[in-house]
């Protein structure tokens, strides 16, 4: 048994040197800065083409990149705060090499140009998106797969991610400025996919018994705070203008309020007994955030933000309570972290909530901004009931490539020479990650959801 | 008694439900985005009514709005810090809620036209320091009240924050942009006076005797550190220019470097055997930036905000040894997390350096800033003297109104139907919040303090 | 015994107010804001001759200076965090003192004219980067010296530093903003000779034994994150420009991600039996970001970037496992936080990367850039060899002050009214401080490490 876990360790270390040497080479033979020119300016033939071209995606005049970048790396935080200390070792291998995948792969499709890919601070804010939804997915088969299937996701989650967002944003024109379907969406499913193909019934039977250990909230608390303050720049970090007041700021700093509210409201009604824990309180926070992706900037009244985080806020707990359980039982589906009830369906929720609000938009309501949020409505290229079909056709496109996406990969995690033995796997993650037994935040709650309802 | 638990619950619940469909409905009737224009431009006569008429009130040009609303809600975060994870949950209902009020209360006085109230990043600055307010307020009566009281307090405290906020920037032309009067003294006395009338007693003996958890500093070093970082910038959020060196921020960042230090001269001069806790030094950084609050933007030399920061850092450590056992046993004020001594005195302090800068204040010294920072002296319309004047009235103006209000809300909280019974107040608590009965991070050295001078 | 603590304690506070008295008077003195008017015009003469005549030291155009002091102060952050709960109040005490000092010392050297030194937010960003050194340079001496040597340290450290960086940036030309010199190298070195100079071979003997806490790992989780999110804008602190691509930060982030994946490949091999905890990754991505340091704005390849990330980010697991034990053994320098390992070889390996870049540095490759990088050779006074052999010769210029002044400064602090007995030391800082003993986060795997090679 020593023997074994020493080789799988040296596997994950010779998989990372493999992997971090390819990086490299790709990025010597592709990998150049944009040239120096004003990025505002493009006066460069070389630095504009793929500007315009991309009608569907929005390339702000990156006064504050800086901060763009760091508040990408924000949202991330998040999910790591999210996601308890036990998975955080993971969760940075993860984002370290998704980050660079993602600037390879994104740069294939969007920034391409004589044979180099042009990567500047939008490259990295794109990237950070990415990442984003590749997190998502790992928390649904956290503490379930090895680090080596981990670095596999990553690489194959962060190809098809790129994959829909390019038929999405490029190909259909779908605004999604925020992600609800691109991140949140995507990576839910994508990750639930996953899960599926993965499922063991004996292993996870054993495994449960073993998830009670009581997390401190420190992590939530932190994660939670940091939403709040990051998340509503982040939702607008493709589309801010100087001269605009920030509507997807404020409309999703709205929707937090609200979302934080309902946790309050339909908590005592659903768990007489139970207790509020933080990590309930930041489920809210972050659905109250999903919903707002695709809607934020097409929000013209704030009450609809409040409505939208409210109806947000209520599905976590919702979905904990009466959906988590079927899903287990029923469609053996393991959802570690509940990513469904805190990202797949806000996400969902979002998208409709977007589409609706483009069948309605109107050049009066949204004066020069609408140039910025429907570009194609405003060119006049189409009317604002073909960009709301095209919206609503984005939601089953979406959902049909994470499941194809999650089949594919959740069926190369599970080839015989990566799959640990059952009995090997636990003990595995507790030689290689010294605090990475806790799983989820949601540990504790989950469980005692689950056995309410079956009892 | 569980019976009792759940109604209560149950109330909570009927509560926030009420009062979130209350804001949405006042939302979609009154609340609008500020229309398309150019922020700086002001080209619409609907959109610079309110910017003109409002002299006292600063409006900066938003270059940075997004980051502006964010350190707004740093601030927050710092007194999540400072009150300790046993108060996060309910602090985080306090906001939310507080945030959405805040923008209906402040947009009647000061961003109402035409039967609308037009809302931008400015009303979510302006917001965000009024729940900090209430978050002070609540320091005042934490692990005392329950949530649904906490939820009143909320309501009446933020309509009496306004009122004092609108007397004395609207009406009486102070000069207060740090808010030393308007946050950190209001919302101190505010509290202290709603904890005077709740004061229970037989209660407060038992309650004692529970106090003496002993808090990780987890939550003290990240608060104090986000004090740094937020801090300075947050002062000044309200009167950023792009042309001028910040005087604020600088002034703000001395005086915090001074109050730590007056830490460590001062504690082991007080106590000969105590120990150093991260709290106290936190304290002090929430008093170095108390007292910078209306004197950062007008001290023209660096020395000055070390002195005024030094002083300041002095008060915390002196309040507790001796004022706190007085408040506590003659005037019957329990004060748990001690905002008088972190907020109430230097705010006091910062109030009066204010006046006498301002009675100082020449064209010579100040240049181009005096426009901003004191208008109506650089528009003739007052002398420097009766700045000075206005500024020392808006002292009683504040204490006046804080001690109304918080009697008023005080009487309000106290009403049969509210106040749970003594015996199944505490029990409630940890029903529903699990990590709540610790109470503030200063259980340990207040009860300590407290023993060594009566005994 | 408890007398020698309390005469102690009362040393401390005295000089601590000592400390604070002579900062305010020479503020009082010497301190002034710089005179009202736009930092990017320039129209007054005052304001301007110092941005000139410096050459090697780039002034930007200040336009999001609130920005940058937060970030400045970001990165002292990840050094708290580094270092553990344990160091903290030593650290805050330390960086409120420094950042006063550094003020005034670099004030004099930088800022001064007509008899008095002109702050603004430059020469907190500055006082900034000093600090950080400072921080850098107690890692090598937490746990075994008492707050007052920790003052001396800082003062003199501040005085030493400053005078290295001004005969590296001004005298000599030489090109650093992101510090790999300045701040790294100089602040490891200097640590490691004061640490060498303190040596006591009983007091270190048992000391060890007691060196066996277990941290938890969320302040190393926290510690990462903030670099993460907060270094790579820091690395370009003083170099921004609104029209570039923001070569320096993206550099940096490719090079934290690489030296993540770094430690991920050799940890496996170097240690059989071995648990990765969250510190390694930190210190990986601390090394990560001290080589962008020279180098971040020289590299015109993002593959540069991921090259030497991943070569740093071996260099602390290897240098724990070999160089510690033989630099303890044979040096007889003990290094509590391994600041050899994460700073001092880095930072180094950051200068010779540096150097090679300037030397192939050509006016095609840099564009408009190179005014900006190298300004004496894209003015024409320098050779882009000339100035390869300046940057190369700053290396051992920083190690031969750095020594001296650790020199210097550990023979102040052994001075024999410093020095507390070792038997009181201990007990002193468990009185004063009431969470110091841990020291350093390597405390368990500094020791096993030992241990498994001295065998």
């Amino acid at each position: 048994m020593p023997e074994h876990t020493t080789t799988s360790r040296l596997w994950l270390s010779g998989l990372c040197f493999l992997l971090q040497i390819l990086t490299i080479l790709l990025f010597a033979v592709f990998v150049r800065y944009s040239p120096e020119s004003s990025p505002g300016l493009c006066s460069q033939q070389l630095n504009c083409s793929w500007r315009n071209q991309d009608s569907g995606f929005q390339h702000p005049r990156f006064r504050d990149v800086h901060l763009q970048a760091l508040l990408g790396f924000g949202l991330l935080v998040a999910f790591l705060g999210r996601y308890g200390p036990g998975s955080v070792a993971t969760s940075i291998l993860v984002v370290a090499f998704a980050i660079q995948w993602a600037i390879l792969i994104q740069g294939f499709l969007y920034f391409f140009l004589n044979g180099k890919i042009y990567v500047g601070a939008q490259s990295v804010v794109s990237a950070d998106f990415c990442t984003a939804a590749i997190l998502i997915s790992t928390g649904a088969v956290l503490s379930r797969v090895n680090p080596i299937q981990m670095l596999l996701l990553t690489l194959l989650g962060v190809t098809f991610f790129t994959l829909n967002e390019y038929i999405l944003l490029s190909l259909m024109g779908v605004s999604d400025s925020g992600g609800s379907l691109t991140v949140h969406t995507f990576g839910a499913y994508f990750g639930l996919m996953v899960s599926r193909i993965l499922h063991q019934p004996h292993m996870d039977k054993r495994k449960e018994q073993q998830d009670m250990g009581h997390q401190p909230d420190v992590f939530a608390v932190v994660g939670t705070i940091y939403l709040w303050i990051f998340w509503p720049s982040f939702t607008s970090a493709t589309t801010v203008r100087d001269s605009a007041e920030p509507w997807a700021v404020l409309n999703t700093y709205f929707s937090l309020a609200a979302s934080t509210l309902a946790t309050f409201v339909l908590l005592p009604v659903l768990h007489e007994e139970g207790t509020l824990r933080m990590v309930q309180i930041q489920d809210a926070t972050l659905a109250g955030a999903a919903v707002m992706g695709m809607a934020g900037e097409m929000l013209v009244t704030p009450f609809g933000a409040l409505i939208a985080g409210f109806l947000a806020g209520l599905i976590p707990l919702l979905g904990f309570r009466f959906l988590t359980p079927i899903l287990r039982s029923r469609l053996k589906i393991q959802d570690t972290c509940g990513v469904h009830n805190v990202h797949g369906l806000p996400g969902i929720l979002g998208a409709l909530l977007g589409t609706l609000l483009t069948a309605l938009a109107t050049a009066d309501a949204y004066g020069g901004r609408l140039e910025l949020v429907l570009p194609l409505v405003a060119q006049g290229s189409r009317t604002a009931t073909d960009q709301a079909l095209c919206q609503l056709a984005a939601l089953p496109v979406t959902l049909l490539l994470a499941a194809l996406g999650g089949f594919l990969t959740g069926a190369v995690l599970k080839a015989k020479g990566l799959r640990s033995p059952p009995d090997t796997l636990y003990l595995e993650n507790t030689v290689l990650w010294e605090v990475a037994e806790e799983g989820c935040d949601h540990g504790v709650s989950r469980k005692e959801l689950g056995t309410s309802t079956l009892v």
